[in-house]
Formats: C-alpha cells, structure tokens, sequence
C-alpha cells in the first residue's frame, strides 16, 4: 500500500475535493503556484465565503512542502482575527453507524437554519486505505450540492499528531470563511477521537442499538468524552431496541462523574434516514452551547484546548526529531533487544540513548 | 510547605525508615559514604538478604546528588541479572479504604507461606503533606517486626515521574536481595495508579460498600486497569452492603471488553481485620499468575511494561529539558497568554518555541 495515493497526496497541494474545486480553479492556481502564491488575494477571497479559494487554503495547509508551509502559516496567522466564531461540533462512530448520512440530514437542517456549514475530518487511516470516509462523492449528495456547505476529505498523514493539526488548522479558514458550524467527522481510529475531542466544543457519538449488551466492547474513554450519545437508525423495526439501548446508555452515563462545565450528557435516538429526532439533536447542541456561553465553560475549554494543542505540537516534535535521528534509530532496536533480555535497565537504556542524541545533536 | 521535609529528605541518603536501618548501621554507612560507597561491597550484602544493605541502595537510588546517582546506575545493573523474578503485586485505594491493614493481612500469609515479601509504595503527595502513607510507623506492626518483610515509604520527589522510576529502580534492588513478592502501593495522586499498574504484574484495587452506587466518582480508567476489585472491609454490619456492591462492580465489569491476556477482572470481598476472604485473594492472584505465565502474557506484559518505561523517561527527559530551558521558562507564558487573546495560532506559538529552543542549545 503505497503513501503515495493519488487521490489525497499531500505533496501535490491539488488534492481532488469532492465538490469544493473543479478544474478550471485548479489550472488558475497551478499556473499561480508556479509564480508564487499571492497569500493576500487567498485571504481577501476567503473572507468573501469564496470556497475555492477556501479548498486551495486548505491544500497548502496539507502540503508537505516548506514553502506551502511556509505560505500555510502566513494565511493561518492572517485569518485568526476573524476565526474562534463557529460552532465546532465533533462526531465519531464505527463504520456503518451512519455517519455520512447523520451529518447530511443534520447539515441540512443547520443550513434550512441560514447557517453555512463546513464538514471537516480526521482520519488517520485514509493515508493507508487510500481513501477517505468522505471520499466516496455517492455520500452527502444533498449537501456537497448547497452552496452553504464545504466538505473536506481528511487530510492524508502518517501520524494521528500531523493529520489532526491539518484539520485544526483548517478550522481556522473555514472560520474566516464565514462558516459558522464547523463539523469534525472521525472514524475513531487509534487515538482520533481524542484528538478530535480537543478541538470542539461539543462532541457526539453516534451508536446503533445492537443485541442487548450496547456497552459491551466500547472502546475505552469514549463514554466520558461524549457530550452526547446518539443511537441512529432509530426506524421500523430498530425503534423498540432503540429505546432499549437509550436506557442502557443512560445508565451507563449516570456512572460516570458530572463534567466540571456541569453538563449531564444526554442519550437520544434519531433516524438520519427519516430525519426523525435530528432536530432535537439540534436543540440538544444549541441548550449546551447556551448554558456553556453562559457559565464561561465555553470559552475556557477553547483556551485550554488551544493551550493543549501548544503542547501537544512541543511534545510530539521533541519526540519526532528525537526517535527519527539517524543514530537513535540505529541504537534503540538494540537497547529493547537488550531490555528484552533483561541485560539493561529501562532507564539506564534511556540514559544512553539520551546522552547520545545529546552529542550528536551538539556535533551537529 | 517546604519540600525539604526532613523525614524523607532526598538530599541526605540517611531518610528514617521504619524497621529497616537502625542507627548504628546510619552510622556506619556514614561513615563509609564520606569515604566512598562500595557497590561491590553493597551488591553482596543485598545478595544475601541484609536489609539494611538494601535500605542504603535505596537510599542512594533515591538521592538527587550526581554522584549517589551514578553508584546507584552501578548497583542496580549489578543486581539486574538477579532481578525479574518475583511476583509484583500493585494496590490502590483510596485513604480510609484500609490499604495500610490489607496489606499486613496479606503480607503476614505470605510470609505463612514462607514468602518475602517487600512493600514499597508510589505517593507523589508524600512530598507536599510531609509524610507518606507508610510513613506512620504504627501501621503494618506486625509486618514490619517480621524478618520476612521490608517496607520502605514512598521515596519523596516533585514529579510523578521521579517518585516512580526511583520506586521501579527499587524493585530490582528488592528483588535481587530475594524478595519474591513485591507489593507496590499507590493513593492514587495524579496518574500515580497508571505509574504503578505500569511496574505490576496484578493490579488490584480496593474499594469501600458504600451507600449503594459504587461505580459514581469512581477516578476515570482506574475499572479498566484492575485485574480484580476487592471490597474490604467486609464485616459485621458491612457484609450485606459489600455483597450488593460486589455485585455492582461485576456487572460494570462486564461492560468492558475482556483484556488481551485473557483474563476476566474478579471481584472479590474481604475484612483486613478478621483475615476473612484474605487467602482467596492470594488464590486469586496465584491462578492469575499461572494463566499468564501458561499463555506467555506474563513475559509479555513485562517486557512492554520495560518498554514502556524505555520511552517515558525518554519522553520525560526531553520535555523536561525542554520546559525548564530559561528562555522557554521566560516565552512560554507570554505566549499563552497570546493564545487566550486569540492572536496566535497554538501550532505557530509552538514552532516560535522549538526554534528559540533549538538555537538556544546550539549556542550553549
């Protein structure tokens, strides 16, 4: 499975977007690209809710590239001031729950609302699959229709830490597009939900009810991130242990200690098929938003979130530079093999392999 | 609160504890120690079981100066081959949940069964309250009166990570003096319980009946890592309460998903007092070990748990270094405070960090 995926290659900055470019825009900016990318007319055109330019932002975002860094980080710093404005709502779920559908039938709501919608992603295994969760054009077909909506494929990466701040990035441009709710979508795979969880401000998982035992083989953390619990395809059949699995969760939720912000977590059904009970969702986000606004949670979690994303990005680079130096690589398989055969200490390997970054970075 | 407390002073390798040196050894080691500390000297005598030779190796493991540290890298290498052989048992709990009497009922039928038994302890408070839970020297009397026994109260430190690694350093020191069974305590400060089912091969908690909803404000991932809860006191006018609650714990245990190793957490009930239900644990614990040992998820879990050690103290190191550099010590709070006025995207205060980190170290 090559990295190299045509599809989302994040070394060419012209990624096909399902819906948010077409071809004539993608020559305009190629041809721009090759003089210079003019970061100030991007900024101005983004301002003007224009998504194209919206898309080619996002495109330097996910390039490898330094000078699309480089320029990246120039359009980030420029549409701050008028970003931290939208609605940031996170979403998770296993494969088949309905996430595509859910967002759909939720982002249509939102927009018969007169509210612009962006839907954004973190998937760390599109890189490996070759393709996104919202790659496949056949899904949210109403919505990559409306003008008042943007739908980005995760950005392709090898580390979660690379894939998630290309996505918080582009909250920032979206933001400074005039989208005012801002949908994070992730499959849940390795460390995303957390990761993802850190850069909303209401996070929801969406669940089916199963065969009884809804708790069972949940992965872990998951619950007490939830701010709410959805079952889907509450329809038909599924309505009776919908509700069974309602109750379950409910219980299961009252285990678990108040979140400081004093919010309970709430357990609903819906069928995003129907669009049954989707409004009250809608209505759930909107009470959480207010009562947060209004005890000062709100934007308290966006501090620390930021602050956590400063770390985060500190550590996780401390880390990258240490354990990809050529030396390290070198000598760390034979510190584990000697930690294997009980001839080291962990920490008398750590020392070495410190004092020997140390040198070699000294050297250098 | 000074954190030169002078009952577990990590500056003078002479801290009190209880039932394990006497004065006259102080005296002797002192003595020694301003000429030169003897690791050869010091390795044989924890060879052959002397307990105040392995009070003074965990004394030098737990001093800050340069020079203890280097002779305590020396012996705990020296005694690493002799070391990875006793059964680590990890109990948490919080105070008043009788951890201190648990363990003297435990130890003291360990001993029945002609085990050694070592009780160290992970308490990063022990620092800031002035004395740490086994510092009580009441407590575990008859324990500590036994030949068979060694207990060593909670090395003092400022981080987590310190008290924990001088803790896991002592274990092998522990275990080369042939203690087979090595009971780790932890009031589960922080992320002490993670820190300790880290060193453990069983992790148990302990827990009170209560006023019938056990599970609420239970601290978040501590359910998932206990190979068994145990319900103490268990006795008189309890006996019912702790049976309901054994049977609320099974049924949240059920809700997760079964480990890797195979094994199903047991709850189990007991009184510290009366010895009631004491054995059954230790049965317990010994079908535990012998399911783990068959399947080879014992080596296993030790070797990932060395691993793991491997790189958290590389990670700990580097982020220490990192954050206590002056000039980030100086930048780091001017740019939070960026953040919260929203000026600054976290990802671009990070690179402003790293690379006046980076250019700070070249120059040194």
């Amino acid at each position: 499975m090559s990295k190299d995926n045509t599809k989302y290659n994040t070394n060419t900055p012209f990624s096909k977007t399902p819906g948010s470019t077409n071809p004539k825009a993608i020559k305009s900016f190629k041809s721009r690209q090759q003089k210079k990318v003019d970061i100030e007319e991007l900024f101005t055109k983004i301002r003007t809710k224009d998504r194209t330019a919206l898309s080619q932002g996002i495109t330097l975002i996910e390039s490898s590239q330094p000078l699309h860094q480089e320029k990246a980080q120039q359009l980030i710093e420029r549409c701050l001031p008028f970003s931290n404005n939208s609605i940031r709502i996170g979403i998770t779920g296993v494969p088949g729950v309905g996430k595509s559908t859910f967002i759909e039938a939720l982002g249509n709501i939102l927009i018969s609302h007169q509210k612009k919608v962006a839907v954004l992603a973190v998937d760390p295994s599109s890189s490996i699959s070759g393709g996104s969760i919202l790659g496949d054009k056949t899904r949210m077909e109403t919505l990559v229709a409306s003008p008042d909506a943007f739908i980005r494929p995760s950005p392709s990466g090898n580390s979660l830490g690379g894939v998630a701040q290309k996505t918080r990035e582009s909250i920032i441009l979206c933001e400074a597009a005039g989208f005012d709710t801002v949908i994070i979508e992730t499959v849940g795979v390795g460390q995303s939900e957390t990761a993802v969880h850190s850069m909303v401000d209401f996070f929801l998982l969406l669940k089916l009810a199963g065969a009884g035992d809804e708790l069972q083989g949940i992965k872990r953390g998951i619950i007490e991130m939830a701010d709410s619990i959805v079952i889907n395809k509450a329809d038909g059949d599924n309505k009776k242990r919908a509700r069974e699995a309602k109750n379950q969760f409910k219980k299961a939720l009252h285990l678990y200690p108040i979140s400081h912000n004093g919010w309970l977590p709430q357990v609903l059904t819906c069928s995003a098929l129907t669009n049954e009970g989707i409004t009250d969702i809608l209505e759930l986000i909107s009470s959480y938003i207010k009562i947060t606004k209004t005890n000062g949670s709100f934007e308290n979690k966006r501090i620390e979130q930021n602050k956590y994303w400063l770390l985060q990005t500190i550590e996780e680079q401390l880390k990258s530079s240490f354990f990809n130096h050529p030396g390290i690589k070198e000598i760390l398989p034979k510190k584990i093999d000697a930690l294997k055969r009980h001839e080291i200490s962990p920490f008398a390997a750590a020392k070495a392999l410190l004092t020997l970054h140390k040198n070699n970075t000294e050297k250098a």
